[in-house]
């Protein structure tokens, strides 16, 4: 069988299978970090993910962009569990005649925001290949207290989100800000039971809190941030890489961050039992069995 | 300028110059791995290596073997820090008609050995590409005191590897043993002063331990261990990838450890000041001066 056929969720499923960890690992493969016993009052976080020119960038894109973007995705992954990042390594597959010039555009975009967020890059490896690669993988550490998984997602949660979705693809990709600050001060200040961020599209990866959860969703048309940039509603519940934060907490948390007026922080839904499924109300009150879409590279 | 006209290692010097990191950072890029401070008696050691299809391995190299190489790659890394690797994660790029049964094998050849040396596979991400690429992050620990950089070669000291060098393109690259074990021996029972993993090939990676350690050296003919596989002197010197350690220790260690006869280790030749340079003692007692060769992806 060709993995076009399984599809990247089954293959990624196929592979956690086949994983078997200690008890160091608190948290295994298939949250956005792994989480790793580190110390009395800290885990520490451990990530990657791989750029591909024609996936994840063009050949016109500008390099800068490109190498922001890398650190930016690993920074987001960190940002989903609530952490701090730590240290860097970075593995480039460079093409032959690849101008210098652009793999300092590269660099600079990634030590940019390693500098912006401190983050010490301590490594990396060169290698050649037929397209541009970048493959980011990313430490860091949140106090045990802080620690938030896509499992724990409680029936009556309010369903939130950090920003608009939709429409990515033309910039919001590229030089979006990992939402750090956003995670640090919520869990700093309110009672979060589950997050995730938005890289394959709003209802796919809810679809992944309402599976670790077991739990099933209602969200609401009338409610969803479409962003000026999204060609719709479709365009913003599944055209993924809004890497906005996704995160549900109970009612009156909920109420108390809305009342208060931060700006970006957004209701779109409620957690239900399983039974439920995974519901969109409509503006014309037609309710709709929403099947998860997003990006697959499979 | 194309990068190939700049060359690998000067690609990356350019790109370490451009990097600050904080005192978190005990050893930054440039190194095996890189060291970060972890706790009171230990260092956390951190590294990544890419391998890409048409330089690393073939299209019809054993899928198990590249699964393997993947990560028995990385903990050469940890070995050359004398660290014991604990944790890694793994990034794959697949091209889209591959078949599901290739990657289970890839997969395979990972967890086979991630289960001998007891390494977590925590995490991973799959994308598409136009050629299978496979990257490994991998996380480790080394006591404070055990840590070996390849900048601490001291005049005087002997030269060793721990087995014979050239011709691993005939297999060994595929099935090498990282030599965490002999890396842990060598360190428990020995002073070492410097150490690094061959990958490059012998000349280059003894240059890399000279330039770090501001040192010269002269290695033997007659003391090099040519591997059966290797079509000669030159190919043991420079061919690469054969992920023996190559280490320096004070002369009565270098006795101790050659009298006790452990299999394997073999002194090949001497550290010097630097004004010496890196010099060849030929057989026919010809000494010739080394232009370092090896590997090299640009």
């Amino acid at each position: 069988m060709l993995i076009n056929r399984l599809g990247e969720f089954a293959l990624i499923e196929r592979i956690r299978k086949s994983i078997k960890t200690d008890a160091s690992v608190v948290v295994g493969s298939g949250d956005d970090c792994a989480v790793l016993k580190f110390n009395q009052s800290h885990y520490q976080l451990f990530s990657c993910d791989m750029l591909v020119e024609g996936v994840d960038f063009t050949k016109v894109t500008d390099p800068y962009l490109v190498g922001r973007k890398a650190l930016a995705v690993s920074l987001s992954d960190i940002a989903a569990c609530a952490g701090i990042p730590t240290h860097a390594v970075v593995s480039l597959g460079i093409p032959k005649n690849t101008l210098v010039k652009k793999i300092d555009r590269i660099t600079k975009g990634i030590t940019d925001l390693a500098k912006e967020y401190a983050v010490n890059i301590v490594g990396g490896d060169i290698s050649r290949s037929k397209e541009l690669i970048i493959d980011v993988s990313i430490l860091g550490t949140v106090e045990k207290k802080f620690l938030i998984a896509r499992s724990g997602a409680k029936k009556g949660d309010i369903i939130l989100v950090s920003g608009e979705l939709g429409g990515s693809i033309k910039g919001k990709h590229l030089w979006f800000k990992p939402r750090l600050e956003e995670a640090r001060f919520l869990v700093q200040n309110f009672q979060v039971n589950s997050m995730i961020d938005i890289s394959d599209g709003l209802t796919q990866d809810l679809n992944h809190i309402l599976k670790a959860s077991n739990r099933g969703a209602v969200i609401y048309e009338s409610l969803i941030p479409i962003s000026k940039d999204a060609r719709g509603l479709e365009d913003a519940l599944s055209a993924g890489e809004d890497f906005e934060l996704l995160f549900t907490m109970p009612r009156l948390e909920a109420k108390k961050l809305l009342d208060a007026g931060y700006a970006g922080f957004m209701a779109i839904g409620e957690i239900f039992d399983r039974k439920i499924g995974f519901r969109l109300i409509k503006n014309s009150g037609k309710v709709i069995n929403i099947k998860p879409k997003g990006f697959r590279h499979f």
